[in-house]
């Protein structure tokens, strides 16, 4: 690489956060972090700014930046809090590139903050894509910013079509593991637990995603992500069961012929990809395995819903998916805390957008309000209000 | 596709050939024959001149020169024959693209000449590469010619590769079905008839390749057109055992990343990759069927000896590769006319490969030699005289 890249993370504690100030720790200083913003986890946070040594750093309340401030040894450091706080890591002067990895909604308004400060972005929050695609993909358009992916599927797809023309693309599919449930039949589904739900059978990760890919939600908002990442109808874009994740998704051409990106369920592959694109980096990882056989088969939409539904969603556009992703967070938050059952998660979903309001995505405040009236519409379902 | 393109196709009458011709067929006219070269099949042959009306015809002997130029029909066709008539085939002035997929070291001069010509060249001969890989890149190299591979696994690896730094390039998987005889006992290799030998599990193909890949031979001189086509030491190149023919190769990058192409087993899609690109042309063929399971396993280079001693001869290098193609060109004559057994073939080339005088290749004549020294070698051990 011809300069040290500077690097501000959003979403540093996290799963992805973790891998990717790994990947940087692998890297032999190609990467330095300027910037670091968290949620709650001030213990792990202050461990990433001893060892990181960022120049800002965000965290939710002012409480904890207040805290951290209170500390002689980062004295130096600029440490924000909330909305702003996360603006400023997303908006550092020296930022090359902003990673984008906080977890779920709030993801948006930093990654928006980074294209409009003209940063390329590494994009691990897929839901800034899935409430606000045509905000997310016309704004880095316009300040001529890259979008690089970070969830496997995305970057395999991104890699199947580097060099590739877009013209000559036929159609996307996405695989998917199929989830813990896959063999399960779908009256057993109606008594999964979330600690059966969070056990991922091939990727390490957060809760909320686990249950995602447990719901098939998960390749949902993936269809949605490589919908607006890559400008093309959904109709082009197919889900295919993949159950060892070893082929991570393909792209297939006009002339009959398929690329397929390959490698270890190790979420340092892809984020590598994207911290050093268009470069490769060298990493000492496990190979691949390629004794076991690779099988497919279709998904099964009946048993799990969540898929058909963002389909559903997407295909309508505009605020539909908005709406599909508030009504999931909520749902899935009730099912971690006991207050719903699995099988209830479609369910909440599907009511809300069935006579959802669907609007067109304008502004930021079409997405906000579109997400506030569909998590008020789930809360209201899930408290038996309508 | 901006313009039409012009094709001359050497080897117009064989199986790759015809393959070409059928995908020109279905080009809906973006591409256009203006040379047509064969061997002895001049029935076919004068049907093709009939369809694509091509200026320059090239056949092997002057008799059938004579025959094809005594029908009023084709009076207005220049028709050659011979060397020189290859020659005039791969280098009309018109011609943009020369198809090169004469079978054996034949192909070598008309290559060397649509090069000379400074023609991008598609090539199907593999055996240009294996015997004179040296010559062949660097006249390319100086000319700006490219060379566009169609054999399946090198399309597979070149489209992989295209649009990714060569530099990150971290290994070649080569995939191979295995052949027919994948699965039988060593023993019962010494009873294969040429019958068994050329029906091959998965492609559709010629003689004397079909007995190459049930030798692994083919993989063999598929890994030394490898090294030659990508640039790359052989030992960055490995062979894996792929029976089902759904991945046509991979390529490995630095941070652990793989590209797989995949097709349906149809020599017309990299054809078609090959004459369309760097655009791909719309195919209308059956889609790829992904429900069966895909399985690898490592090449057995003990029962199938050929594979390691390509591997031998690519790591000598010079001329070692030229008397490997030319003894296994005479030993599987011999298989095919019952001369010799099945097993003697990988017997006969290492006989001649293993104490060559091995020398540079800086001129066509190093090749010429070698080539003629290991014919006489190979003759000679299978005729007992030496």
């Amino acid at each position: 690489m011809t300069k040290n890249r500077q690097i501000s993370l959003l979403g540093s504690t996290g799963s992805i956060g973790t891998s990717v100030l790994d990947v940087v720790r692998r890297s032999e200083g190609r990467f330095s972090i300027k910037g670091l913003a968290a949620g709650k986890n001030i213990g792990l946070l202050l461990e990433q700014m001893r060892e990181f040594k960022p120049k800002v750093v965000g965290i939710m309340t002012a409480e904890l930046a207040e805290q951290i401030g209170s500390i002689r040894e980062f004295a130096h450091i600029e440490v924000l809090y909330g909305k702003q706080g996360y603006k400023a890591v997303a908006t550092i002067d020296e930022t090359d590139l902003v990673v984008s990895a906080m977890v779920g909604a709030a993801g948006l308004i930093p990654t928006l903050a980074a294209l409009q400060a003209g940063k390329d972005v590494a994009l691990a929050n897929k839901e800034s894509l899935v409430i606000a695609g045509p905000l997310v993909t016309s704004l880095a358009r316009e300040k001529g910013a890259a979008i690089i992916p970070i969830d496997s599927e995305h970057s395999a797809i991104f890699q199947c079509l580097k060099g590739h023309r877009k013209e000559d693309m036929r159609r996307i599919v996405l695989t998917a593991s199929g989830g813990p449930f896959r063999d399960w039949k779908t009256e057993d589904l109606y008594k999964v637990t979330p600690e059966e739900a969070v056990r991922h059978p091939n990727w390490s990760m957060g809760a909320k995603i686990s249950v995602d890919s447990a719901t098939l939600m998960n390749k949902g908002l993936e269809v949605i992500e490589a919908r607006w990442l890559f400008d093309t109808p959904v109709d082009k874009i197919d889900v295919l069961v993949h159950p060892q994740s070893i082929i991570h998704s393909m792209v297939e051409f006009s002339d009959g012929s398929m690329l397929a990106q390959m490698g270890i369920p190790d979420m340092r592959v892809p984020i590598a990809y994207a911290l050093a694109w268009p470069e490769r980096l060298k990493m000492d990882l496990p190979g691949l395995d390629l004794t076991g056989p690779l099988t497919f088969e279709m998904p099964q939409m009946d048993k799990f819903p969540c898929l058909r539904l963002a389909y559903e969603a997407a295909r309508k556009g505009g605020t539909a998916t908005t709406a599909l992703n508030a009504a999931n967070e909520m749902a899935v938050e009730a099912f971690l805390q006991g207050r719903i059952g699995f099988m209830a998660i479609p369910e909440v979903v599907e009511y809300v957008i069935e006579d959802f309001p669907v609007g067109d995505i304008r502004e930021l405040d079409d997405v906000l309000r579109a997400d506030a009236l569909a998590r008020l519409k789930a809360d209201n379902i899930m408290q038996g209000l309508e």
